[in-house]
């Protein structure tokens, strides 16, 4: 409201760049545009080092998009500033070329499936707002939850190959333990935050959360460690364990808990590591539970997850911020 | 309250078929008799040419026994009188004999789920009503949902062949688009409201509405229109599209934002136009999702796409009535 | 508050037995150790006799660290002596070892799950309580399904043989209806209350039950019985009637509405009966649902059925306590 200049028309639009690239920061909590940058490079760098490029334009088409949405629907303006309205655009423009076939009807549908993030975001948040809670990347998993299976049935924007139905317990443990691999297992763990299935990705994220906050640099890197090593212990599919797959909700819980929405006390650590240790077998419910429709879980074990540690706001994790 | 009249006795009865009539038409969301029973006209018709006459006749029941629900439980009287606790009985009279077999025990079914609707739908009201939503037909939906599963379970009142599980990409986009066959789908896409197949009841439909709000008619007619429009060009399953499968959802979202829940402001119309789009998709979506069980939908996508359109609460689209 | 003293450390730990004995009587709603004693005779007689004496010393362990939980997260003392810590860890002690094989990783997800449901149940309080509903056992539902599914994808805990999905409508309606067998399938479903298949056990937790209330022994007895009835002339699968499977829900239900929650009226009675009926078929119907995924629906069916008899809050049935 103070700040109602920014809502006119000129400055917003000299801005628009800066909001665009915090909106891509905020899928990792960070209100900063240099966060955002460093994660637009991994995320192009992997894009491009997997022979999928697509998925990087679609990044920025979704959080472009997503952010024009908010201001034609009109939204506070400050929400938007801090890059609100863009993150989970982002995840759509990431999700649909990874899972889809690279169709015009498929980019249709990142511009539809993005745009509608923001006001589905706007509309949770009224539901959401009733407990503190932030409704977290959740628009996101939604709506592309929608496109995604609402593709098994439109010729027009097939499935990729790969992505078909599978029972979980049929993949072999098979895993190489040598600490070269593990630490590539540990970095692909962040990059899959976006999907980007690249271990120099992981370490472009960890640079880029570095340039805004240390300790959602530390517990990034302590998060994915703690997924991988109960996922190890508990003998979860090698081949998603290799690909990071049981890493990047966890990723997002332990940054979301230890270094966002609780004070900074060891309880609070002890708490986030449970945290993230729950979201591991809530990430291999949600596999399994989706594996008869072939449908990817994204980040939804780690809204979940955040929220079942968020909920009972005990007195010993003040909220610093919500 | 001023009408505290109503409630004695004698008048609730003589009231009683402009009631259960209007119980009808609520579910295309006009308070008219008028409505009701040319909709009734029409399921009557179409459930015949169909040679599935029992569909009719269940509707009839539901409609009656989820009213007589209302009076029993003694619910505030001017809720009965404008048809608000027979329309998702009618749906439920329309859904059991349209999935299970002709048998006593599924008869049984049909008056216990449709009664439950009655109270099923004043409780979920309690908690749709905190944020000023309407649960619209999901009473129907959740209660049909666990008699049409667990028909599964239950010899005694066993699905009919048909509905039996098949994954949708499986199915052609064969389709024949001349104009006369366009026509056809529009109108099967209305009359699907009432999970009838026929383009006459379409019509009847269509008329019902007219009696009682241009408007309503105008957005049924569009958005059934657009509904396929989006269904064809993103190449859906064909026969689902034929028979107007990707039309009952839509036509409800239309009639809902476009007349009923929203001003009739240039805005509004495009929120609508929106919301019809992304009820297709919700449409397909939860037609895979649900593939591996052998579930109908109902009209569960109309819900939530509505729900996700009218949560915001956007000043453009002031809420009329609610 | 007033009973500060309770929440030194020193009368805590010499109530410890009780609080604990407490909790496996709250999940049958008795504040009773007396009634604890009786149902974990119960249980551990039926595991032995089943020749599955690991669920009775899960039971032992589920209820004692989900307490123990309790009393480190300093949660407010009244409700621990009540055993409602207790009661979801309890249910999660029984569940693992019936469903999973019994290795070290499961004993640990045992520890991991029922101190979990101790600060869901408090986090999901918080949403549940808007509405003066108890979450019932449903943070022992949520969080156990977590567990029962990840296990398909951890080589560490692999489900046992038996659990493996099927579908329901091949199950045969062949059963031994002679007067003996029917009680034993009535106390059988009584005795799967905590997933025991013995019907001596079922006597156990009536006897158990007497001594704490005659209302709830009665309600628990009449809808066994119902649900027996009900499932039987619709003609679910046999094998499931036999072993009690469609009774445990409705059970609870039963004792919910008909002798904890409501008031003790004529309506409220057949109010009773009507959600014992309606738990039978969403019973089922959850059944068929999660097939596909080889899941139990544990108490989600009487979770499910009992809020949406108490939601709609009508005055005849005036609760009790909540």
């Amino acid at each position: 409201m103070a700040q109602a200049g920014n809502s006119a028309n000129t400055p917003v639009w000299s801005e628009f760049p800066r909001t665009v690239l915090r909106g891509v920061g905020q899928v990792m909590f960070q209100d900063s545009m240099w966060t955002g940058l460093l994660i637009f490079i991994g995320i192009f760098w992997g894009a491009y080092a997997e022979g999928f490029g697509v998925v990087a334009w679609g990044a920025l088409v979704g959080v472009v998009v997503s952010t024009l949405a908010g201001y034609f629907l009109d939204l506070p303006d400050e929400n938007g500033a801090q890059g609100l309205w863009g993150f989970n655009g982002c995840l759509v423009g990431c999700a649909l070329p990874t899972f889809l076939g690279d169709t015009v009807w498929m980019w249709l549908a990142i511009i539809l499936c993005s745009a509608m993030t923001t006001w589905v975001r706007s509309g949770l948040d009224n539901i959401w707002g009733k407990w503190n809670l932030s409704t977290f990347t959740f628009p996101f998993v939604l709506c592309t939850w929608f496109f995604l299976l609402a593709a098994r049935a439109m010729h027009g924007m097939p499935p990729i190959e790969e992505s078909t139905p599978a029972f979980p317990l049929e993949g072999s443990t098979a895993l190489d333990l040598s600490f070269g691999s593990l630490v590539i297992y540990w970095l692909k763990g962040i990059s899959q935050v976006f999907l980007v299935n690249s271990w120099v990705t992981g370490i472009f994220f960890l640079a880029g959360l570095a340039v805004s906050s240390w300790r959602a640099t530390l517990w990034c890197a302590i998060s994915s460690a703690v997924a991988l090593f109960v996922i190890i212990i508990w003998q979860g599919p090698g081949a998603d364990i290799a690909a990071g797959l049981y890493g990047f909700s966890a990723v997002l819980t332990g940054i979301a808990l230890g270094a966002t929405f609780c004070n900074y006390s060891w309880k609070a650590a002890v708490w986030t590591v449970l945290g993230v240790i729950a979201t591991v077998f809530i990430q291999g419910a949600m596999n399994v539970f989706f594996a008869p429709m072939g449908l990817a879980t994204l980040t939804g074990p780690f809204c979940i997850a955040t929220w079942l540690f968020l909920l009972p706001a005990y007195p010993f994790f003040m909220p610093k911020q919500q």
